[in-house]
């Protein structure tokens, strides 16, 4: 089954799916969020890393919901690995993205949950728990629903890099031909800041930011921004304007103009 | 009148305003944050910018609720400037730290409020208005009121560099050489990261992350972290050592040795 042989009915059962799949990671990880780690005894015993428990805790969770609710999908898990379905539709799960935002106490760690075809990801959620904020996109909905309550997803109209505010996470970007690929980049914005991990996403399509570039990435990693910030009318592809739902090199705009710029200076 | 003066009852007075003020700043600030900037026109009228709008209106608000609170007080603020009081307490405020994060829809930015005499501040408050999270230190009391209740605040007591996790906002870290000094106590550091603007002193005051480097500060971004840190135990100085509420290069050290460790390397 691909993306276009999913009715309505069927369009609502995922979404009820991927609610509780990121009601039940939130139920998981908070508990461990700011705790204190505890080390390792000299035997290698007693150790305790909360973010590691709670990442295995959330993905646990998530896939007795989908072991639930829809035993028939495929899931890719960041800690538990592949586990092959029947329906030709793939859940792709990063239950803890940020883990040093996490160990650091900060909130732009998130919980990424996607839904693929075999052409990609056209369903997206990235969850953030401690501040209660989650982005959906996809299957026709594109929505912030968070403490103040439910916004459109969607992304501004900024054309010029000039005018666009850029996000990546480390200043490092990659490897050294990474990173003076990215400050060509940042060198022609307005606005570069860094440090927001999935979170950067989530504000592109909330039409805050204008440009994510990040390297180095897992499929999970970018699979839900993709679905999130395409519903909001983004445009999501690896540094030469191929598909990255498979990782590696992304750039993330919020308009076709701001993405070619982009992808010219990065070239 | 100093610190030593006040009485319980003041003490609780102190408080009370503190927590009107903070509650009159998200009030006036949460109606701007995250609306989109309107320019101005060619005529240079009708500009919207609106973290400048919000950044007045939560020092009005501040400034309204010390009108009739506690009229003999001083105030410094960043944008209305210095009013002189009688109490020999002054109030320093910072309506919005972090405009860049705030104009790009992150939730590191907050409101800064301290209370200080002769010899700096001594009680202060880090607001997110956001995230509905308040840290409050001095006058007896150092703790966290957040969407998840309330916790106290405490420093950890990591005293190697080679643990520590050390936060700054701008990967530059002012001039060319106060870069390359906080480059050399991030090398031996486990974990650096950036952008986090005031919430890097609260998440060392909840014993989350162990140092916070910055460089050019004004004397209202670190007034109320001071008062906050050292409430939890921590240590803030200058990059010398010597007292840093006027603003500045600031040093904030979960313990003492990391402390000295770094300034160390400052040097």
């Amino acid at each position: 089954m691909g993306r276009d042989a999913i009715t309505e009915t069927e369009r609502a059962a995922i979404r009820t799916c991927g609610a509780e799949m990121a009601e039940a990671a939130r139920a998981a990880i908070l508990p461990h969020f700011r705790q204190p780690l505890v080390p390792e005894n000299k035997d290698g015993q007693g150790g305790f890393d909360p973010v590691t428990l709670a990442d295995r805790a959330a993905e646990q969770a998530i896939r007795e919901v989908l072991a639930q609710r829809r035993p028939e999908d495929g899931i890719i898990g960041e800690e538990y690995g592949r586990t092959p379905g029947t329906s030709g539709l793939d859940w792709i799960i990063d239950p803890i993205d940020g883990t040093r935002a996490f160990i650091s106490g900060s909130t732009s760690w998130g919980v990424l949950i996607a839904l693929a075809d075999e052409n990609g990801p056209f369903y997206g959620i990235i969850d953030q728990p401690y501040i209660a904020e989650r982005f959906e996109g996809g299957l026709g909905v594109a929505a912030l629903t968070g403490p103040r309550g439910q916004t459109p997803l969607k992304v501004r109209d900024v054309v010029d890099l000039a005018e666009a505010t850029l996000f990546t996470t480390f200043p490092e970007v990659g490897t050294e031909a990474d990173g003076a690929a990215f400050r060509r980049v940042s060198q022609q914005v307005r606005l570069t800041r860094y440090g927001l991990d999935c979170y950067a996403y989530a504000l592109l399509a909330l039409g805050q930011i204008d440009l994510v570039i990040e390297a180095q990435l897992q499929s999970y990693d970018i699979a839900a921004p993709i679905a999130v910030i395409e519903a909001a009318g983004g445009v999501v592809t690896d540094w030469e304007g191929g598909p990255v739902h498979e990782g590696g090199r992304a750039l993330a705009a919020a308009t076709p103009e701001l993405h070619r710029a982009a992808m010219e200076l990065l070239a």
